[in-house]
């Protein structure tokens, strides 16, 4: 294990009607609200009026920012910057998935502060910003227990992180009734994301060492299987949506990586680009991606893989590079199972633009500092994930 | 799964020689500390002068209240009130096990209050607390991350617990290399103290749909256990020591039971006699009650019981009740690998004593609202913990 800092602030409200206290939750943090969300489902669902009605009821004003675009936008994300520094709003309340919640994050801070926001996704340190309730209607990315926030620039089609622990929301309510009418897609999109968070750290750490938090690693991801399936098969399964949405916090706040010293997020690096390029869900990219890195990454560290087949695939190979790729496809085939697309074709990319999409990746590839993924490295990986 | 609110705010600082790091943070929560800690120890291995002149360098000023037990008990509790009061301290500092640290969290209550420290134990609510940094030396008890302490009221024979989310540590400092020299009985006692407290919820929740739950609490035990046979081979064993630490830290923080309902600390409520009337370590207590306690429960649950042994100890089969039985066996032969005694007579308690016992645990089975405990309950566990 290596020495770390953990310190995971958010306050979580878990339980099926908890969106209705939202108004508790916000009046802690000040009088106006700023409220966030994306397209319509939230007016046609009758959420909006519930979560507005909580507002009122504790006494809140608030202001609209709607129409945050899954894959948030930076023009968006200055609109929100605006209004909350126009109407001097007190706090930022989030209500959607991910991308709202990651845009609530940027905005949260550009409101504070005097310069352009997207300075904070370049390399400006976030001093201070306004606090953030947020109510989770998907489970998946694991922004309402952290830190970070990803925002795609349009201009420049560049999708970039911003982070701080400034930016914790304050508290999180986390109502899995809400992720009862997911369709089927994006249930699956959600699981590959929350997977796909928590095996980065377990896959490229530069410590072996780490029996727990593996442990940890190899019981959420048997677990997120698990619901995801009960889920597709009865999409109101009140336990099994309620073990997915706090599977998917989890897989993102932290734990799973305090302790394993150095690692990397290689399928995040390239997916950025496939979403950022084709506007393909973020979970959708993923599963394309992440069967292709690891048939590359396996051979670097065969045992881990190898440990990942055998606790998570009940794999009975004795050979660890056999195994891993036992593991490899395994998981490819469920990724393939629950209707996720797990090639560049399925994904509907061409092949002729591996080439253009590796030259993009690569800018991230630079900026988290992964300097073994050079654009041949990048091609190399995405020619394993044409089929 | 069932609602839940989790909020853990203490910060982590976890490493080794993080121990010279106090001052740093003991000095966010101002300028004079109460420094708490338990007999000569940390004086002889250096560790006082450590803490001291890192409290010295950040510019803090200390006064001592050494001498805590382990098992803590009240008037001492009081004498440190009474010199927190008088010097007018800000921040409590807790160098120390779980007896240190839960004493400090009594002092930190009491402080800041007029009434006598005990009435928080019995029923009176913490309003407000002196902060509360600690640096750990044992792995074991949890409390570095959590919100709870446990006293004995020596004039009454009461082992009674303070809670409050005003006493989460501010900061908790993780240095494993400060247990390398924690000798085998102790290090044995801990593991069996950090299992005890994830099988309790998991064993009497009134939920059976919690698969990440599960999953958390067999791969913490499986881990604390793989870690526990490595430090006994081999005490300074660094990957080993800080996989326990962390590990006992998580045992205790509030994840493993947020969601899981109710739930009851059984096998807690009766060792806490047995420490309490005979100073036995309460590691040490919990490795005689446990077994007993889970032939005691294991008819009532035999799925539960049967999972815990197929999946931490790889049990075949197939019946139930069997496996239960199976696992049960299992623990205590590991309890008793380790050198935890597993028998009141191996505790060195009479078995004439088990009507004593009963009728003391029966008054923390009513305070703790465990009403199928009857001291006749209780007498007959007992008796499965004779030999």
């Amino acid at each position: 294990m290596q020495p770390f800092v953990f310190h995971n602030p958010t306050e979580i409200v878990f339980g099926v009607d908890t969106a209705d206290k939202v108004g508790k939750y916000a009046a802690r943090q000040g009088g106006k609200a700023l409220l966030v969300y994306g397209r319509n489902s939230i007016k046609t669902t009758g959420l909006y009026d519930r979560v507005t009605a909580s507002l009122q009821a504790a006494g809140l004003s608030w202001v609209d920012h709607g129409g945050v675009k899954s894959n948030p936008v930076l023009s968006h994300v200055r609109e929100g910057v605006a209004v909350a520094k126009r109407e001097q709003v007190d706090v930022v309340v989030a209500v959607g998935g991910g991308s709202v919640l990651d845009e609530s994050k940027a905005i949260a801070a550009g409101a504070l502060c005097d310069h352009d926001v997207w300075e904070f996704f370049l390399q400006a340190k976030v001093e201070k910003a306004l606090p953030l309730v947020t109510v989770l209607t998907l489970a998946a990315t694991g922004s309402e227990m952290n830190s970070g926030g990803v925002v795609t620039n349009e201009n420049t089609a560049q999708k970039f992180n911003i982070g701080s622990p400034l930016l914790f929301p304050k508290t999180s309510i986390l109502d899995p009734a809400l992720t009862y009418t997911v369709p089927a897609d994006y249930t699956a999109y959600s699981a590959v994301d929350a997977i796909s968070h928590i095996i980065e750290g377990y896959f490229t750490s530069n410590d072996q060492a780490t029996p727990l938090q593996d442990r940890f690693v190899e019981g959420l991801v048997k677990t997120i299987m698990e619901s995801t399936e009960q889920i597709l098969q009865q999409p109101d399964h009140a336990d099994a949506r309620a073990t997915m949405m706090w599977s998917a916090t989890w897989a993102l706040n932290g734990l799973s990586t305090a302790g394993i010293g150095l690692y990397q997020f290689p399928n995040h690096m390239i997916e950025h680009s496939l979403s950022a390029m084709y506007d393909i869900a973020h979970g959708a990219g993923l599963s394309i991606v992440i069967p292709g890195w690891m048939d590359y990454a396996a051979t670097q560290n065969p045992a881990k893989f190898a440990q990942f087949a055998r606790r998570v695939f009940d794999c009975e190979l004795s050979d660890d590079l056999e195994c891993a790729r036992y593991g490899i496809e395994a998981l490819k085939t469920w990724f393939h199972s629950i209707g996720s697309p797990v090639s560049l074709a399925q994904g509907n990319i061409p092949d002729e633009e591996i080439g253009a999409i590796a030259d993009n990746a690569v800018m991230l590839a630079r900026k988290w500092g992964l300097k073994a993924y050079t654009a041949e490295v990048i091609a190399d990986i995405l020619s394993r994930c044409r089929s």
